[in-house]
């Protein structure tokens, strides 16, 4: 249950209505708004003058979910807006992890050339061998700060876990929540408390309702620049890496009002897919798209098979266009 | 291994390769083509003075397999081509389950004035439970016949079991094989020996090889006319009735010579999803959408919450024509 | 809703009711009991005096279900008893396939050497490639039967698709139906129809409630004698070939009448694994085990990898005992 | 690949060799362990007068593969020995959470009641939802340290993401990481660094191939006290909270040299079929067996449907010790 409590409400009757109903407290500007559990659906009598407007939820999806908020929330990355009024549609591409100076400027030169704005690419690698490729670490979090302040671009990357979420969120515009952290409330509850945007990777063996309660851990936390990031899922089906869920798209442009961004590149595994599902996924009519790329990814350090070369990235770019436009979508 | 012998050969040598090698007999026109377990690797010297060309074949996906044709088969429904040399897109609507047939002339009214030509409806309904509504049987092929030539169009419906194959096969133009038969032997041995085109729906629990070799026992009886149809698999997400696998149609469309038919409404399992998954579908460049409208869903008697009402499908037709455009694809 | 009619209820009131409610008659010496959907919760006030006792079911889970009968249901096979009173556990051995008479004859050895009174072997195999063995179809039947005169055992033989299921009620003693045709309503019709016992194997795709609900078809034809068999379900897990449900077993045992038989060797797909789960079915307190054994697996020509040796089930079925004894069931 | 040196070779021997095949070095006693990706299958002759022993891996199961060492390996847990020669089979019991002194007082009366040695519970709680109990924390590890000096108990508990690791090693005997923290580098890192125990629960959406690679991680940072413990896939099947998968333990106990530890209370997540499983997983002769109990679970603060009450795991109890005899187990 969400309480929005009238401006300027007494901190203590804030702090009652909290203590009594078990529930968070959020500050905006000078309101609060209180989430309790969902399982409280009504609230005593006399705290009723205090409550400007009050959302019942059927489970612990509130604050993400359209009956609180109705229409998709707007976010903001570097100059580009998603969500909102916008029809905007942010391509976001760049390599797997970063692995040096060269890489990122060929990277760069990409990006320009297709007259994008934001860069992606993993500074910590979350593996599941201790035996591969962990990543440039903080050096990589340099690097991408030098293309940022070099270009103008935003760069989006990762935490892989809880020890360096304090120099993620310090050097990145926008901080990337991988599918193996989905679940971490020492991220979750670190990225409550900054204001840059978020993107939230589905865990590939998370069910929606845990994946969308993850954003609440975020949204309560006070930080409402939320994007959620379908990748794939993990079923009986070995032929790709992961099985993209556009079902499961559908049932958040229905229910949740946060902006959508989907990555081919990591739920199919293979390049050679990566194009049709692009278009397909630009065809779902949402805020963004997520594409691994890399100069030449025969020698990548990791994802080597699913990172298209920029040959590839170029011919497919062009053809979402016509896509973009069919949806009455602008790519930025 | 496929074994494509020499015009015109002896039956007696095609005999005696074919037991040599446990291979199934194919005769197209004046030519034998045989096919061996794909563990069989080569054949003996003295043989080969028969064999024309030979495709080693690294699983028993060989017919269906882009090593032995490379192209996508050309397969005729009524007067209409998919696949081949086509750039065709088969759009395909109906309701779930023949009900009457004023129904059945609503859906003709519809299709009509959209300019499609095919009608999809069941007439024994795969169930769940032996509780619910199982399909009008006999009755409902007749009256499928009598639109067929009343209005001239092509006919799709559905064989539950081996019980009912000959009466499915003698009244419709297309045999559609559901997902929950889709291992039926009894019925795909019979397809073999038709030549009318078989949509063979995946099973929901099916592997990508396993669906595919499916189509091999059609294949292998001599019926070169099939349809692979991805339509949801089951996986831990319960928000949609199935998953659609998207990354799976990316496989099929690289290694199988089969037009790919998508049914985004079994995989959505509600109507609200089913406009944005289409369009995706169509942008996934495949040779045909299976769309479910009923004139009123609330009072289907089968899949009630997953049929489109006739005014949503006229939306959703609208935007499917320019994601067709941007991918030079043309609505049938 | 389960609606047992009082003792010689006229025919009139018995089909007025049945046609009112949508409702299955099933005539049982001289009672009738009619089961509606189970979406209705009531019947009319002047029906009631027609009425004996009512069954209301939340789900089509309705005369598996405890809520109708709250005991487990007693099934004789041959001279054996499961469920009911009994503590029974029946250990059923075989060959995956039947190949020979020379393999049964060596199958037959090890049963009588261990006391046992079931054979298990497949005649018509449901397979997933055209290019593998198919089965020895009516041959083998009629070898198993031989081996049933000879022994007086009794035979356990899968119907793969309704093509076959005459004849395979006719030869067996139980009749399995197989995983993959779980779903086939032409074979469960048929099953309801006969007085064996049918030995129901749960689809891997399939959930607890559609393959109890796949019982409600044989149930409902009037057939009372229903084994359900867990065998494994396909998950995202590739080591073994499917996954045992344990958890799904103690649901069916809280929430089902029916006799549980379990398949550690499907399950697993490999030999090695066969011995301890085999010993974990039997704590799990069931009524049967179904467990593939060949006199040379390496020969096998279907499911090499995961039949024992009869050395190997000698050794497990040694141990098979102390864990009987400790749960307190006797071995048949 | 697994590269065992010879005793004292120079430590500049040990740094070239690793360097050349990007090895990591364990250190144990005076002998060097090098662990190379598992891709290298060789090493060059000049190296080869360092080596003793040479252990070449298919996957990068390296350290936990039966093929390095191939008997189960021995932990110490306070007094108590698992794996190793013995066949102890340790029964570990306590609440979900740790809720009150007085709660966990009466755990402790059940523990010494039945001879039983080891306390779990957690005080840092992972949940799906910011609007949920979290847990106690600091406090909750202080009240488990109280119960450990006062009884003599070990103390299993909990670390939910890296920002805790500390504090968790610094309190428990065993360091439990719960299944949402399989894949957290922080914390398996950490857990490399100390010799406690660590029962490392595998992930519901992780491979069992990933499980074991989690636990490379903590072995090839010099810490063998590894346990590895399923609790429970999730699939598609939900009338359970997921799905115990045995044939991946009989996948364990032939490939890793690891002792097992199973969990049936999170994998059926109802108390009802808790003893079922219990017992069968008694019967697949493992390590020990974790079982969630709590004094009344109806006010439990978290998994209060799974936990037994302290009178049925009495019953239970009773019934595990026949099966641990019927397989040579000792319950400790």
């Amino acid at each position: 249950m969400i309480l929005q409590l009238k401006k300027n409400t007494d901190l203590k009757y804030v702090q009652a209505i909290a203590d009594t109903y078990d529930a968070i407290i959020i500050k905006k500007d000078d309101t609060y708004v209180l989430v309790t559990p969902s399982r409280i659906k009504s609230v005593d009598e006399k705290y009723q003058l205090h409550i400007e407007r009050t959302t019942v939820c059927e489970s612990d999806i509130q604050l993400a979910s359209r009956s609180y908020i109705p229409t998709t929330r707007e976010v903001k990355i570097g100059e580009a807006i998603i969500g909102g009024k916008s029809r905007n549609c942010m391509v976001i591409i760049g390599p797997c992890g970063v692995e040096s100076e060269e890489q990122l400027e060929q990277t760069a030169s990409l990006i320009n050339e297709c007259g994008l704005k934001t860069l992606r690419a993993g500074a910590f690698k979350p593996r599941t061998s201790p035996y591969t490729f962990r990543g440039m670490a903080l050096d990589g979090l340099k690097l991408l700060a030098k293309m940022r302040d070099k270009y103008g671009f935003s760069i989006i990357t990762e935490v892989r876990d809880s020890t360096q979420v304090d120099d993620v969120i310090a050097y990145a515009d926008v901080i990337q929540i991988g599918a193996k952290a989905m679940y971490d409330h020492g991220i979750l509850d670190k990225c409550g408390k900054t204001n840059k945007p978020i993107l939230l990777k589905r865990g590939f063996g998370a069910t929606l309702q845990e994946f969308v309660q993850a954003s609440e851990f975020i949204l309560s936390g006070g930080n409402e620049n939320v994007l959620l990031c379908e990748r794939g899922i993990r079923t009986f089906e070995t032929k790709s890496r992961f099985t993209l869920d556009l079902c499961g798209v559908a049932y958040l442009k229905e229910y949740t009002n946060l902006p959508i961004i989907l990555d081919p590149s990591h739920a199919m595994g293979y390049a050679y897919g990566v194009p049709d599902l692009a278009r397909a996924c630009m065809a779902m009519d949402v805020e963004g798209l997520l594409i691994e790329v890399h100069p030449d990814p025969s020698v990548a350090k990791s994802d080597a098979s699913q990172q298209l070369n920029h040959d590839q990235f170029r011919q497919l770019f062009k053809t979402l266009k016509p896509i973009a436009s069919a949806i009455n979508r602008t790519i930025v």
